[in-house]
């Protein structure tokens, strides 16, 4: 090998490391940090670190913020009697920008999936529990992705919800909105006749 | 605004600043940074200001380089008497990759365009000609990008360069191998005629 930028090289890596980015974007992502002023490169670096140092799980309700308890937590004109409990943090990114929802989250930061390992104690449902021994909560809203994990996560914890007198719910299943029916899957459609309201 | 993480959005507006990164990408690619270990994010920031600090010009020949003179330059084993002149960094890496070129290079950091304000001495033109003056060099390649932009710049340097007594050649126009001759437009199909060999 002739030709060979050693910095070059290493940047390539780090950047085709990240999901998506193939070894041609990554160069062409390399390039362009080179091509752009260097106080960008310097508050890009800054930015990496200092996101990975400071944000964390919010110790109450799981999931991702850079103050020991996160803002909604945090928020007294938030309704915590009622939570949503979500697989992932970006989740709570996803409600919170359809602002209409008022109540608390709890992130479980995975499913039950006994083939992949992942058992109940490995994921966040014993601070789900304690939060619920306060006897504060009136309403749980399980909004754990529409999958056989994801369901049969939403069914352990209601199980294990439902003797302490709290009211277990789901979201709704049926068709989107703007959605074509002739192109609903047939489960899709079956629970959206099964889900029918009356108008 | 009642959930906002300011590390987390810092980080994916300095995503969203490379080219072809949209918002959403942006965002998947912070959390990632997120979800991998610490040293990874160390890493690739440390990788982000090291190479924009070392990276710079070689003094000879315009490419990237760490070194004070490129690994090309550098080498006694090239052919110093023939130069590949390129608009830009990129393509030097695009000749070697092909292996079969083993002069060296000069990158002009662009092509002449009085349009966008680009004029000749923006150019490292000047620095093309210092190393012609030393009389070594036989062959000139343009290699230019084959727009009217490449072509001017490559006929306004064959003119500089011509009564220096140096061959000037200009890199074969003609229909891309593997391609197809029904889709090459008029233009490519017109130079592959004009440029015609016998077999």
């Amino acid at each position: 090998m002739s030709y060979n930028i050693v910095p070059l090289n290493e940047l390539v890596n780090q950047f085709s490391r990240l999901p998506g980015i193939g070894k041609k974007t990554a160069q062409r992502l390399a390039f362009s940090i080179l091509e752009q002023p260097s106080e960008y490169a310097e508050r890009f670096s800054k930015a990496i670190v200092e996101a990975r140092e400071k944000i964390h799980f919010c110790k109450c309700c799981q999931a991702l913020t850079d103050l020991e308890v996160c803002q909604i937590c945090d928020n007294p004109q938030r309704d915590h009697s009622v939570i949503c409990v979500v697989e992932d943090p970006k989740d709570v990114m996803a409600f919170e920008k359809m602002r209409e929802f008022s109540g608390v989250y709890h992130v479980l930061h995975g499913v039950i999936s006994p083939l992949d390992g992942i058992t109940p104690d490995k994921l966040k449902i014993k601070e789900l529990m304690e939060r619920l021994s306060t006897g504060e909560v009136k309403e749980l809203i399980m909004a754990t992705n529409p999958t056989v994990e994801g369901e049969a996560t939403a069914s352990y914890i209601s199980r294990l919800c439902k003797p302490m007198g709290i009211k277990v719910t789901r979201l709704a299943y049926g068709i989107p909105v703007g959605g074509d029916l002739q192109y609903a899957d047939e489960f899709t459609l079956a629970r959206s006749l099964e889900g029918r309201n009356e108008i």
